[in-house]
């Protein structure tokens, strides 16, 4: 069975958000946004939507505590500002994490009498307050999927919510990227390459998901030379470009979801806190390795690289050695990410070959010698 | 600016309608089947359908009474089978033609106070009854697009209705091209090359646009060999790749439109009664020849084709002569169509290319002596 389904709206332009201001017109009378810390202020995000709001005479309230990685804790907390302040649709500023949360926010705001577990609850039915994102940085692409992950401290993991909430309208502006910091771009450059690759490789993939993939690793490697060494220099061309290999990412893996790398990268951002990207895009090079030869030449040759070397070298110059671990706490967080990946049969299941523990220990473990030189 | 807009959850199995039968139950507890003479009993796409429908006990009437190229009079009438019956939601099966009257009859049948004329009246807001759409040819695309096009009697040609609009859901199986006569493919089949080119070689043509088109013109290349000749006996996997390409061709125009070829066409289908893929496909070659050659070379390179000439030969193997005319009547017609194209500016200006009426005139008449040889 093939299938696509992407409902989101998606309008990408320079100053798209002031210019598509009456786009917003339809969504009600107060919004509510949800933004983490103050980037969505430093970027110019945060005064693009309010200036386009303010132009369509619409109402709205903020809330700026989502953290990376937001917890369940804190979306609850987002939608008590919303419920307290009657708004009518949500607006999600920001990178992953503040796209998550707006989604699972625009859930519970749209069922009032239901407590945060529904979220994790299966209801083909749900429904959510209308939805509207704002992407800041090159990575999560979670503007164009249903895919909202939080972190939940009682079971120490990431969880996707059981709902998919597809935004009613994703806004795209490069602009945003411009001043953010390198290790953002980074972070979130790989993490758009790891759905890349996770997507193409993948026993769910389909023709369309397929050319969305393809089609993003084409713009991904068309500017891979900023990941070439220090001098870290993209120009706006390249942001371009990067922004439209994640939003691509994003149609992709909205239709296959991602595989084992992310699989493995959960406890490894838990436990020892490296960001999302990074974690994720340390199993690929392990996992471009199982392929056959005919799947990983094409990946490659898409990029532009000839060899799986290439991408290492370019991992390595962009975030160095993990100064961050001792080896041994690094080999304890890998075995057991991989011991709790070996119970999920159906993410091991999205692998072109097949996985077992011993695989996953080959994928997780790939690195190991590399990490500490 | 860059846009994508698809809503349309799109299903593609063997036996998809059959074994998604539950799908349909959401929409309502009566159906209007929109269809078009006897070709979705024949083809087997109207048992799948009411087989579902019974499996979910949800009641049906159908009209059948849709002519290819459906006029507004059609449209009128099968919305008031519908209305009459009380139906929740549509269902249309077979080409473009009873897709896009479905289309229409929906948004009438949400309207019961509007006529005919609101079709094409500006609504942003316009509203329709659910819409299921199955589609049983290779060509139209139309079970992806927002565009219905209906034959306007009183102005002697065919038009868009003014407002967009997406089937809920589209379900897609190869199978009922097993039974089509071979013009039948032939002709939609090179409706769907021509969204291709006309999507891919257009000013609104965005990154988007163009994966979906480069992925459709790769498809409907990697089965060119079925229309070389006189002996033509596509396999199961063709005739799946020509599906594959149609409704990527579709994703495509949803984005952009048609351009030019089409533009040209529809006189001659008023007048003449070629079938539309024929009548648009016929400019392919002129329009080929008017790009830059970067760009031909990249569109005739996705499909495998060396030169226009290629293309030309194909063209002529699948349709032969234009025997139901006179060269001096085809002649009238085409200068009544660039005459009429040329009072469309929007329209020319999806061209890649400069477009005065002499441009126009050459791309008409390119065909003109091979037409009578």
């Amino acid at each position: 069975m093939s299938q696509f389904y992407l409902p989101t709206r998606i309008l990408q332009d320079t100053d798209v958000v002031v210019k598509n201001a009456f786009e917003l017109n339809g969504f009600g009378k107060k919004a509510l946004l949800v933004m983490g810390g103050n980037s969505a202020v430093n970027n110019g995000a945060y005064h693009d939507v309010t200036t386009a709001l303010q132009k369509e005479k619409i109402d709205f309230v903020y809330f700026n505590g989502v953290e990376p990685n937001p917890t369940v804790g804190t979306v609850v907390k987002a939608a008590g500002v919303g419920r307290m302040n009657s708004v009518d649709f949500v607006i999600g500023i920001g990178g992953g994490s503040a796209m998550d949360a707006a989604k699972a926010v625009a859930v519970l705001l749209a069922n009032p009498k239901r407590n945060a577990d529904y979220l994790f609850e299966n209801d083909p039915y749900v429904t959510h307050l209308p939805l509207v994102l704002v992407p800041t940085t090159c990575g999560s692409g979670s503007e164009v999927t249903g895919v909202s992950v939080l972190t939940v401290p009682e079971k120490k993991t990431k969880k996707s919510i059981s709902h998919k909430v597809y935004a009613e309208l994703a806004l795209i502006d490069v602009k945003y990227l411009k001043t953010a910091p390198r290790e953002l771009v980074f972070n979130t450059a790989f993490d758009a390459l790891a759905h890349l690759i996770e997507s193409f490789a993948n026993t769910r993939s389909t023709d369309y998901s397929k050319m969305c993939a393809v089609a993003g690793l084409k713009k991904w490697g068309a500017c891979r030379r900023v990941f070439d060494g220090s001098k870290f220099q993209p120009g706006e061309n390249d942001l371009r470009k990067l922004m439209d290999a994640s939003v691509m990412a994003g149609m992709a893996i909205a239709q296959t979801g991602t595989g084992i790398p992310h699989g493995l990268s959960y406890p490894m951002t838990y436990y020892l806190g490296i960001p999302h990207g990074r974690a994720a895009a340390y199993f690929l090079a392990g996992y471009l390795d199982c392929m056959n030869e005919h799947l990983r030449d094409q990946i490659l040759g898409f990029i532009g690289y000839s060899e799986i070397r290439d991408y290492r070298k370019q991992y390595k110059y962009c975030f160095g050695r993990l100064e961050v671990v001792q080896k041994e706490q690094l080999i304890q967080i890998l075995a057991h990410a991989v011991d709790e990946l070996s119970k999920n049969p159906e993410k091991c299941a999205t692998a072109p070959f097949p996985v077992d523990v011993e695989v996953l220990k080959y994928i997780a473990f790939y690195e190991i010698q590399e990490t500490f030189e």
